[in-house]
């Protein structure tokens, strides 16, 4: 899907607009349709606002015709029958085409527990989650009764798409649709940030197999160039970001035990907030940390 | 082995004496027939001191032969053939009769090298290790020459004497070979000792399968009622004490994010000073901890 | 006044235990006469119940009498007329016979005030207290009616004689009179106690001079030989503990900027329970420290 | 003393040119027209290079006169009778034109000395200091021989210079000489940016009287909306930053005891390094804190 301009679908035809934007909501160009009649937009936000209002305003079955146009999560079949781009890539985001089957057998089972009580599938923005708060969402919604969780797949439904606009549309404003996650390493036995820590974030899951989020060495500023995760949601879930001080304090020539007291030091914490900024620092000696959830 | 009270082995026959002792140093009950001569005894040390100054003052021979008459770690044929009953608790108090295949392998192959090399079997007190710290060991000494490994060897046997004679001999004095492992929990958020917090520390093992040591509940002082390890040695290695805060935090109301940025809380450090007392406290928010190196 | 072991105290005569006795609550030997009839005791703790008994049991004439027989805090006249010497002990004690001008002012204001208002003198056990504590202490008590007030009397009349009765009488069992202030200095730089640093324990006064409670050095262990304040009550009031950490890091050579970054490192903290144990820790580099109430 | 543009200083005539950066260099107008061959400047910085340069290559005896033209520092007379207006700026910045008496006399007392024994003032780039290492500095250079404070000299000169020239000169470029003080405070307790919380910088002075140097309030983001220390060099000296954490913590009806365990927090510490950026964060609860030399 090849990126537009805010003034490009300001100025295109309706039907390169509706074209455009055809699976910002998944098989639904009515809503595309809509929005269209209140070009042009200043900015992607009324763009966005514009599409959400539509589908406000829509039909009670047109909006469970909204709902039933999504697939089931992880389903085996109905990938190889094909999702719409936009879903597969979503779900492969967070490794659901890489599931262990102790995974696929508790998706299926709760998607088709959800199927059979409400009669849509169950819908999440798998962007926002990691597989082990997916399972667990699961869980908490399935009591809800067919009135919440309908509502409940809109506010769903609206958060992917505001996703898929943030990535289609190019402007000067932008959607509130990323997070990040950031460290930062203060030696405080030598009073300088840590520079040239090795450093690894790992999603941890209960049911699958842990995975590496990322790697990186630390900075002269004790950061790394980028954060752990930014430019996209912060998926909900449990990390464990693993420094190797030991190594580093051994390049310095600094004393230590046999083996060294701290050598890989794990920071185990969970991310709650996908659009918010979470920064999770150390201060290391060999012989102590601290770590806080800084801002 | 029956325990023996020093005054006991002070106004026992010789042949009492010897039988008692003979076990102390591996099948070599030469040693406590030397010993004998010193009797009586004002403490365990004193004692302890003899059967040490026989060893030091003994012919390279029969130190050779003292090195000889100790099986190999962790060998199968041995252990089906019969080790001392000394020998088979301390081998079993390291695990070493529990041995994953990979690690069967690893003991077998350096075992094999060292006698290939030395001559006789590579010993190293176990209980004042793990089985990576012994691999580590192995792998250390094996570049060394006969005459520093001859000495390396009775210093372990001496620690392993050490051992064998606190266990047996109650005395008033005791010798210096326990170490122990303290944690305390502090939370900061009520500043108050933390109270009811589950922990559990593990042995870890870059070969073989992690295993639980202690499993404990913080008392109203925030402390174990018992040290995590006390009576015996700390061995040498790598561990990870891991709090559960979160259920602490839930249980007193207090407001964390969901899921809670802190759950469960790994601390991962190194013993190296088997006889030393090691503390690793904790101080915990439910947003941030720290630990050190206590005393 | 010398000290009785509660065994004398049992055995001796009617008139010597009044008399031993007598001035355990400021000029009133009838408590201690109620309290003979309970003899022997099996402690001072049953003692000490026997006599505050007897006040609570007194009609509420005696009672008042009671308050009346105390003098006022810090009162020039008084003091030159003749206190017993527990009281003028005890004033002392807190400072009450060095007072500035502009603090004698203050305690003769609200002294005036609250025996204008209640027609006694406003009591305090002043050994648990330091001067600033008094001060609010008076202010906080001032709007109260006459019935709470005589309530309030009594029970620091009963503390006072606690306190009393805990110096003079030997005992295998003790009241529950003293606190304890103690710290502790880790130095995190080189994961061992800091031994050797000198501190400082200022009292601080809003009103007059701060004083120098006392000074110390930290031992091995990083602990001072005594506690800070231990053997009696830790005064409710404001403090300044000051560690001399650059010229502790110095010894070490340590490199550090010119001038050192820390170097007296003072943290200031108040005590609230005269009864209980505070301790107030340091962990501390020079680039960096950290405190807690400690238990 | 009015700004000039980059622009303006090459576009001007030689004489406004002189004119403009006459006492950049305290009464020596010569450097400026050694400068002036050098128009036009790409820069402030290849600007300032061109006075050093000149007095790098200046005769020793100009370099003598160069000092000569110096003010002593706090001198009442030489202040009566005129410094230039930026000498006496700079004097008042630190506080020379306050002096206890105490301090009028020490600064008289070595100004003497030292003027006695090398013939020329003693010269410091004051802005750059409190008035406590200002005297530290006088007692370390005084013992000098005369080539070496000569040199001395002239780098406090040209340090002078650099603030007189970054002061006057508007360009797109900036000489390095300003530094900055920054905090940071964060809530533990509530795991957020501590805002509202009034804090306090003074600096402390051994010999005369301490000074705030600002009062703020921290933000939304725990900071406060300047840096302490801006614009300018942080002087080398010892502060001491206080924050009201009790009246923070009460208004967030935060349980604490009666007082407050901690209530006005001191951070006590040094600068060290005047064009650095020194950050001092605070890390508290109501019963713990910490702090660090941050970045």
């Amino acid at each position: 899907m090849s990126q537009k301009t805010l003034a490009d679908l300001n100025a295109c035809s309706r039907e390169d607009f509706v074209a455009a934007l055809a699976n910002i909501f998944e098989y639904s160009p009515w809503i595309a349709e809509k929005a269209a009649d209140a070009r042009p937009f200043a900015g992607v936000k009324p763009l966005f606002a514009a599409m959400t209002a539509a589908v406000d305003h829509a039909s009670s079955g047109l909006r469970l015709a909204l709902i039933k146009a999504h697939p089931d999560l992880a389903d085996k079949t109905q990938r190889a029958a094909g999702l719409t781009a936009e879903s597969s890539a979503e779900q492969n985001s967070v490794g659901l085409d890489r599931l262990s089957d102790a995974e696929y057998e508790a998706f299926e089972r709760v998607n088709n527990a959800y199927r059979a009580k409400f009669g849509f599938p169950y819908i999440v923005c798998v962007r926002r989650h990691t597989r082990d708060s997916i399972l667990r969402d699961f869980e908490r919604r399935l009591p809800n009764d067919a009135s919440t969780e309908t509502q409940k797949s809109i506010e769903e439904i609206c958060r992917i798409a505001a996703l898929r606009v943030d990535q289609l549309v190019i402007s000067d404003d932008r959607l509130q649709v990323h997070g990040r996650l950031s460290t930062h390493v203060l030696d405080t036995h030598s009073g300088k940030p840590a520079a040239g820590i090795k450093l690894e974030l790992i999603e941890l899951s209960a049911l699958g197999a842990s995975r590496v989020v990322t790697r990186a060495i630390t900075n002269s500023d004790g950061r790394t160039d980028q954060p752990l995760i930014h430019g996209r949601p912060v998926p909900i879930g449990n990390y464990e970001l693993t420094f190797s001080t030991a190594d580093y304090f051994a390049a310095r020539q600094v004393p230590m035990t046999d083996p060294p007291f701290l050598d890989r030091i794990p920071l185990r914490f969970s991310a709650s907030d996908p659009e918010g900024h979470l920064h999770v620092p150390l201060l290391v000696t060999p012989w102590s940390y601290a770590t806080y959830r800084g801002s």
